[in-house]
């Protein structure tokens, strides 16, 4: 392989062989190839696409990069779910020992937080004691037993993803299709999956900010999917509002054991209930999405779900008491402030500005390597269409351990300001019914 | 500056402030940028392009990141050539000092030759003792009082496009029109001069392969010269056929003192004559391009021009009795091997095979590294449209020092064989009148 044409073949819009893609990412793995000329194909990439075939190999390769898992040993159908991520998004947490209490095995490999989405890996961790770093061994050996596990990636898991994905952010070819749908697939393609739900989410605040875009990542997430013989669902959903009511990690844990209590906010349970369901009918446990739904549902009020998480809590080092006293076993912040907004109707809300809001006051990560205040967050109760009237209660509860007068408070104040579009005029409307928008199976 | 936002910025068809381009070119040259940044930004750039104000700054920007000539001492003007590259290609040759007889400065900084095109330093070093690596102050002072030095480039010359040039070769980013004129005029600004005649290369062994593709080429180039109030003449010029009789370093030093003595190849000598006629209009000192070019014709036949290359010659260490001997100064072959043509009217011929086939022979360099035998390569004798009759003497004579038996050899026939289209019955035709195919003033 000469690089350099290779590129050229790609920046001319040629279509690159199979053994050229396969000595590229190999090339990417064992570091003979330089990251300038990584970086100058990924931007040939980013204009030029991959064909359809071009994809399946590419993301073929890089998901054999590393090792594969073998879950042959666990009897039961595997499923994961994948979110392109959203502010608030805690779904993974009850959803997937509410899909193993039904039956379908979760092995479930997630990532961090960075910027203003946070990450189901850093809201576990609140849990005092609860540990995301298992061996493979371990890990395989829980979601046989429990039916799920919940941990990091690995270093062995698609090493080629690790590099490709440092150099596209720093290099401007993050928003490019096909480098986002098989960076995503080849780590979930290496988990030893049967099948898989996208949780794609579309708006304000999120990736994906049209449905068309949103359908074009869809498409070749099912492509790449089905390439490699795996059954995927992809389901679009809103991103207009943060999920549920809380921003923040120990806060969202509370919102997820709410949940799996059989309550919690009307869209995390439904996205919960929909995207389970999904999992079910991949799984083979149920005929339909609707039956699937009403089984989640049903684990979610009659308490299996919950049983299966104290579990998976006491299995990986954490408190299982946290099902039971959330706010005693939780850290919490010291500081609450109110923040109330000014009269009129909330006519939408920008999601990445109270993410950003929430990053401030130590929940998230500006740099990998920043550490996270696992009590720090947002508790929002307010919706687009909400009336706030004169000397309403407050809309936005600050949680915090920063000192008095530190300006990241006064910064996060301000962004959650800017964060809603008040209208005087401006109809009053319910909170929207539904988050779902599309499914494409 | 946050440089993977400036790729974005140009990847998504943004035009980039004068700020960002300097501090990005002021990261290219100090160091501060990675190597995978500025290959990313070069592909954005390959497919957005650049704007009439971002080009001229990026080349601004580059020439101002070395040293820039300050010829204000020289009472002339000062006017430059560059020649995108052809095979054969030895008018700077004849060229600089024909010009500066006729009272216009030649401040000429060339290159070295890479792959199937020589380079005018190559050339000049088969003169025995001839130096090209000059210090400015006596490049500057031998251009004023000889009217004409040529060095190769330096450290101190545009140093941000050594960084870029060296990347661009190796990440799929060299046919970039933006990018090529850039480099070109980053060097020859950077050179003090007040105009440029650029001859650039059109047809099958240049690197423009169409008149559109090369009008392109000398669009940009212009704004770039007139964005930096300098006087710029392009010259779109065949590259069908080889220029000349000769390709090889001393036998295209020999071809040139032909001229330079009033007699030459009809091609060498009009290229000669038109792009000096266009400097010297470029200079004030021709009324127009025929008076100009009237006056070349005048000073290549009654020596004035000899006489200014014999003291160059001499100045820059060479021997000067080259323009009175030069088969007796410039090294010789030890072989001279004749290759006949099939019987046929030649239709075309692929220049760049013949390049290539010199190369083989050790005219050239296949890596920067390479060392050239100044005496290797080829004298052609046909042209397009010439009939080669059965038992007609041979066309082309290769000159070499390589052993008997060896493979290059036996390649290099083969190249040169491969050159030559000819047909059984196509009609014969006299060699093209002109190479000159527009002027764009």
């Amino acid at each position: 392989m000469i690089p350099a044409q290779l590129i050229c073949k790609k920046r001319d819009g040629g279509e690159l062989s199979a053994d050229e893609i396969r000595a590229f990412i190999a090339g990417v793995t064992d570091g003979t190839l330089r990251d300038y000329q990584i970086a100058a194909m990924l931007m040939a990439i980013f204009f030029r696409g991959l064909s359809g075939a071009e994809l399946a190999t590419w993301a073929d390769a890089m998901t054999r990069s590393g090792d594969v898992l073998d879950l042959s040993s666990i009897p039961r159908a595997k499923v994961d779910k994948h979110s392109t991520g959203g502010v608030g998004d805690k779904i993974s947490i009850p959803l997937a020992p509410a899909v193993a209490a039904c039956g379908v095995a979760v092995p479930m490999v997630s990532g961090r937080g960075l910027g203003h989405t946070g990450g189901t890996l850093d809201k576990l961790e609140s849990i005092p004691g609860f540990s995301v770093n298992l061996s493979i061994e371990r890990f395989i050996e829980q979601t046989g037993r429990l039916g799920t596990c919940l941990i990091g990636q690995t270093e062995r898991i698609a090493p080629a993803d690790k590099s490709l994905y440092a150099l596209r952010d720093v290099t401007g070819t993050v928003e490019s299709v096909p480098l986002i749908a098989s960076s995503i697939m080849s780590k979930k393609l290496a988990e030893g999956i049967d099948g898989l739900v996208l949780d794609c989410k579309v708006g304000r605040g999120a990736f994906m900010k049209t449905v068309d875009r949103a359908k074009e990542l869809c498409a070749a997430i099912a492509q790449i999917g089905h390439a490699a013989g795996k059954r995927v669902t992809c389901v679009l959903t809103a991103m207009d509002e943060p999920i549920g009511r809380t921003i923040g990690n120990a806060l969202e844990i509370r919102e997820s054991i709410e949940v799996l209590r059989g309550g919690g906010p009307a869209d995390t349970r439904e996205l919960t209930c929909v995207l389970g369901g999904e999992m079910l009918v991949l799984g083979g446990v149920a005929p339909d999405a609707a039956a699937g739904a009403a089984r989640i549902a049903e684990v979610l009020a009659n308490g299996a779900a919950l049983e299966v998480f104290r579990q998976v809590v006491a299995a990986q080092g954490g408190n299982p008491e946290v099902c039971d006293s959330p706010g005693r076993v939780l850290p919490k912040a010291a500081h609450r402030q109110e923040l109330c907004l000014p009269p009129g109707t909330i006519t939408a809300i920008d999601s990445e500005k109270l993410g950003l809001a929430a990053l401030l006051l130590g929940a998230g990560r500006v740099r990998k390597e920043d550490v996270i205040d696992p009590a720090a967050g947002l508790v929002v109760d307010a919706y687009v269409g909400e009336v706030i009237g004169k000397d309403a209660p407050p809309s936005v509860l600050l949680h915090h351990n920063l000192p008095e007068g530190d300006a990241r408070v006064t910064n996060a104040r301000a962004l959650i300001l800017e964060a809603f579009f008040l209208s005087p005029d401006a109809p009053a409307a319910p909170p929207a019914k539904t988050r779902i928008l599309e499914v494409l199976r």
